[in-house]
């Protein structure tokens, strides 16, 4: 029937589930991938976009509530965006009791090392990614957006536009606190505070400012989120270190309706950035 | 824990499953109603939105997948629609077997009649509606697009707004067929046919011609939606008859990427029919 | 021929310019009048938009750059927003040497008398405004968008929306300075400084605060715009004391691409606000 | 003072008015062309957009009407486009009192011979373009969009890109007549005939359709635009002949409201196609 059979063929994208085994964690982080129309029958090459979650979610919120397959599909196929791969991994816990989770290394858990020194290589190679800073770009929201932020900043010479949604840069002024997770929150809160983005401008040198402007750097936030202030400061402070970035404040709250709202933003202009 | 306190109280509004007991149809019919914030506290009454879903939906639909209330929850909020009462009632048969449904009349199944004796009535009393014309829209997708338009045509006196979002306007061009469902399928085809938009604007005399004008009318469908020729040809054929209509062609097919979408503009455009 | 003819029909709307006769300030003030198509040949009342300009410009930037006679036209011609009155008033000086102006009071000038006690009466008898708080609104761009701040700071009981772009709040952290105009932009400065729109919320006292609540605030600044700190701060300020407001920040600098993109939201936004 | 200066140095590019001395034509022809913030410090090359005017216009319209420089300049300055060269020639006659034009061979007028042979090779030279068809788009309005969407049927191995906004794709359907210009208008209208982009699409054999498919489409035109029909019955011939296209109708009619917005639009679709 034509309404069913219709709907059947609507996405030409397809998501995989793949697991990245990890020594440096210890064990195998679980990881989406979005593969572009076309990509099993073709041999060429991709640009790679890294897709972040948040505080307390996983690897599967992408796909699952903000349906970033969906939306990649319908701007590829319009050509609002070039084919790209599109990589959401786990920042979580292998103890499936610990739900929090985070993007810096923390004690006994070194996932930034993971992350560069394992997922990167693997993925990049096992999914025909091109594998250089332009056409590489990460993206992500609330502690994810912090990450990317961060990524950014200790590896400049490995992006080429970082956008921040909603972003958790920095424990102050996050207000993040609580008891309800104990002990495992207050390491996440701890590796926020001790990798500030907010501070690491303040702090850098000339030369990792010169490398800090090679990234496109994005802050976009809702102007109901508690967060707000946080991309503000860092607009603010970006700008005085004669760093190009973008600030956007639309309508929204930190949750699910802003951030696929704000993905067809960030997907559109990261491919910009693959051409440049 | 902020973080997950801060979702808790994210949503103003409120859904309620209500249901409506049919003497005409034989059988209750289910119905979700979106109440908008403040509207058990209050004893004003409310302009009203009827919200149709498509064939073989249900009308669980707009708030499991479209997540209208979500959507109607930010416009309220931040002051892009006033608020309003949102309805979303059940097309469907008693017979849960028979998955497909329809808005018009057909042998057995009286479901125009039921829609404005039955159900409008019930609702806009129990719901506190201002019930007049000009604070009265429908709007709906694909089967419901269509039952929004036929509806509107029957009745220019009762809505001020008309949305028709990727709408099922007649059967020829629809190239609806397939067997899967049987009879009931060639039924609802049948009445589609019967209720022909496109043939109702040829047909119109004067005066109904006069009555169609006080309804304010949009098309909004993908460029990619095998119905499209339909759109067009309505937007052709009221233009002919001196009756102004909106049609719009955004990217899309006929799927849930769209709806959602359309719907923040078709909410918008209601709510600014509500002040007229 | 069609191509041309079709042109000249294109706007509906009419521009008045008119003047309004002062005594308070001893001269007489030009204004522009945006009428919706079909003002003549009615003789309903309207809703009425004040649409203030930005320092050393005149009445006339809304019409000849920022075109908001054709922007109104196309919002008002596809239900976007109610048929409504954009009064464009001249918050210039008599001396045509004095290029500066300002919507406050100054010795010898007091504009902000003239403008509610002189032009708000005359203007909306003469163009059948409806008169009331719930159909008016102020909008504004730079000093214009400071003006409408604080003209709804004076009187709540007069706007029902308040929508300030790229708005010049407060003579700190606005760094305007130069001496090429001499001593009357002393006199604006320091005119802005004395109506600082953000002291003006930190010293409300608990009635003034709840009469602001009644007024519907957004401020929408480009995040290139070197007065962006004033809008963000007057969110925190607001937010602080429990006044609703939205805040939009867009990419964009102070300037004319930045207007009348805007006036388009503002628009919208007011005329939601004229129905409730 | 601040105010001023800011404005001074908000546009980064730079609009030259040059002359293509055309021995085809007999007479030297006008071009304004954009160039992109940095172009004269850099020897870099650029991707290339032609960017046509329509009817009775002239070269200048795109800068003086359209602010095609304010709107690159902002979108390069984001990082929502690429930067690029933009070349937007003049269609017109020598002789001043003939203010009517075309892209088309006609009698004593080879302007299309001119474009190909001449402005292409000229232009693209003095003035860095990359050159080649995936950093070359076109795009223009009404006559210009349907000398783009020829050029590209002629030439699809010169473009990545053919954004047609508005366009006069036929002189059926367009109703254009009058005789105020006299005959010249005859001589255009019976060009476009010739020329018809729709009758092309019908007309084409397999390798002609073929070379069509690597070009990409997209025809943009206002729903109260009486060329509405030409543009959908291209997007149904060329969706017939398995040739990609996009079609958006959004609200508008013929005018410069439709088109410095649907600009936005074509520059960034184009800059996405560069990257391809």
């Amino acid at each position: 029937m034509a309404f069913l059979a219709f709907s059947a063929s609507a996405f030409a994208g397809r998501v995989v589930t793949d697991t990245i085994p990890s020594r440096i964690l210890g064990f195998d982080v679980p990881c989406n991938v979005y593969l572009p129309d076309g990509f099993e029958e073709s041999s060429k090459e991709y640009p790679v976009v890294y897709l972040l979650h948040g505080l307390s979610d996983t690897y599967k919120c992408w796909v699952e509530t903000g349906r970033m397959d969906m939306i990649a599909d319908r701007l590829i196929s319009n050509g609002e965006i070039v084919p790209m791969v599109i990589i959401t991994p786990n920042a979580g816990h292998n103890d499936p009791r610990k739900v929090l989770n985070g993007y810096f290394n923390t004690p006994g858990r070194r996932y930034e090392d993971f992350f560069f020194q394992e997922l990167m290589p693997i993925m990049e190679s096992r999914y025909r990614c091109i594998g250089d800073k332009a056409h590489r770009a990460i993206m992500g929201l609330s502690m994810g957006g912090g990450g990317s932020t961060v990524y950014c900043q200790h590896h400049p010479e490995l992006f080429s536009s970082c956008y921040a949604m909603s972003p958790w840069l920095d424990e102050k002024g996050g207000e993040v606190g609580g008891d309800s997770e104990g002990d495992f929150l207050a390491v996440v809160c701890n590796s926020v505070r001790e990798n500030s983005a907010l501070d690491f401008v303040d702090r850098a040198d000339e030369s990792t400012v010169a490398a800090l402007r090679t990234v496109r750097w994005t802050f976009d936030i809702g102007d109901d989120d508690w967060l707000l202030p946080l991309s503000v400061n860092m607009h603010y402070k970006m700008n005085a270190r004669g760093i190009k970035n973008e600030l956007r404040v639309r309508d929204g709250r930190h949750d699910w309706y802003y951030w696929p709202m704000v993905l067809h933003y960030a997907l559109r202009w990261a491919s910009v950035g693959f051409a440049q």
